[in-house]
């Protein structure tokens, strides 16, 4: 976490804009946010216009972002910043819209996104708890871009 | 938003089958709960038996769907309708078998629907944040079935 | 619900294996929280690397599962059980590493996993509410392996 998922059309994206976007992403929390980039995770799902419908009618100029926040929340991060709850959302949607402007905006396609978070007590990497949020273990684990086995606090 | 995510065996609708489907859907919030129609996004993923299993079988007789919702709150919805959370959510239950009812359970499959709501301060459409509930520019982005630019509040 | 949805890369898995896992997925709610089986769904996911990114790169040895639970939440299995909420988030984790293991980290892939919780009053299966958590009725339905009319208590 975070994952976006990207429903885009098909045809949409080659290869190599899907690996930019995807770096352009990961930037956004490893830069801002003191994430791992292995913890950003970007899945595209491509449909046919038949399959991906807004107001009703297949729409081919459209993408759809859908992203799950855990390793942070907002009101963690807002405080550790000393601003506001509202100026980190929106600094998160600044940053997220900064991101996607050349491929999304820029090539003509309208756009949503949101972000749900899940609890971090019902989140597992690679089979364990991840490390406290700014921890010793976390920059570890950002450093050689993997995890790796730690005591956690409460074994 | 709201953002279905249909779940369906390959094979199980036609292009027109998901059309008709996805227009249905429009309707229960364009119709009940005044969104632009182009705020509901409808997404098909179809999928093979043997990717798609239910009590650890292969079903191809199965249709699941997972609902996010963030324009309006079902709180909200039932305080300006005048109601309790449980009248509107049985509601909203309720249109929703009505507009599957064609191609879900009258075509013989079994089906499960959930919804999770989205927070409206971590949700954007074309790099804005979307107007409030019910606002003058709301009505006006209804009528145009598109967003355009517009001042927000605590600008 | 529970739902899975599992993101593998193309190839991961053959339809035996896609079996077998979702019936020790299916094991963790059956055996040990009471679910009839066919609540549990499992989605998989398949993309080829350009389209499945970790960290920015193409990743083929990932395995990343969303998770939505609905029919018990967490807190309400720890009151059952008499143990603390921590207790049982720890279990479930277990269980599901359990359940993954010879698919997973045995075959060397690096993995993820979160779980979100819908509302049960958004939730409905077969055009019904389902019966409430560790009813007679949900004994039926599990015992039958299938959803059957009832009549609820508010009704």
């Amino acid at each position: 976490m975070p994952l976006w998922q990207i429903f885009a059309p098909e045809g949409a994206y080659t290869a190599e804009d899907k690996r930019a976007l995807a770096d352009r992403i990961t930037n956004i929390y490893s830069d801002n946010f003191d994430l791992p980039r292995f913890y950003t995770t970007v899945f595209f799902h491509e449909a046919k216009p038949e399959s991906y419908l807004v107001g009703g009618e297949p729409r081919d100029q459209f993408v759809q972002i859908a992203i799950v926040h855990a390793a942070r929340t907002s009101e963690e991060v807002a405080e550790r910043a000393g601003v506001t709850l509202e100026d980190i959302q929106n600094k998160f949607l600044e940053l997220s819209h900064e991101a996607l402007k050349p491929f999304v905006p820029d090539r003509g396609y309208e756009t949503e996104l949101h972000v749900e978070t899940a609890e971090r007590g019902m989140w597992n990497i690679d089979g364990m708890s991840p490390p406290p949020q700014w921890s010793e273990v976390e920059k570890r684990w950002a450093k050689d871009n993997k995890s790796s086995p730690y005591v956690s606090a409460d074994q």
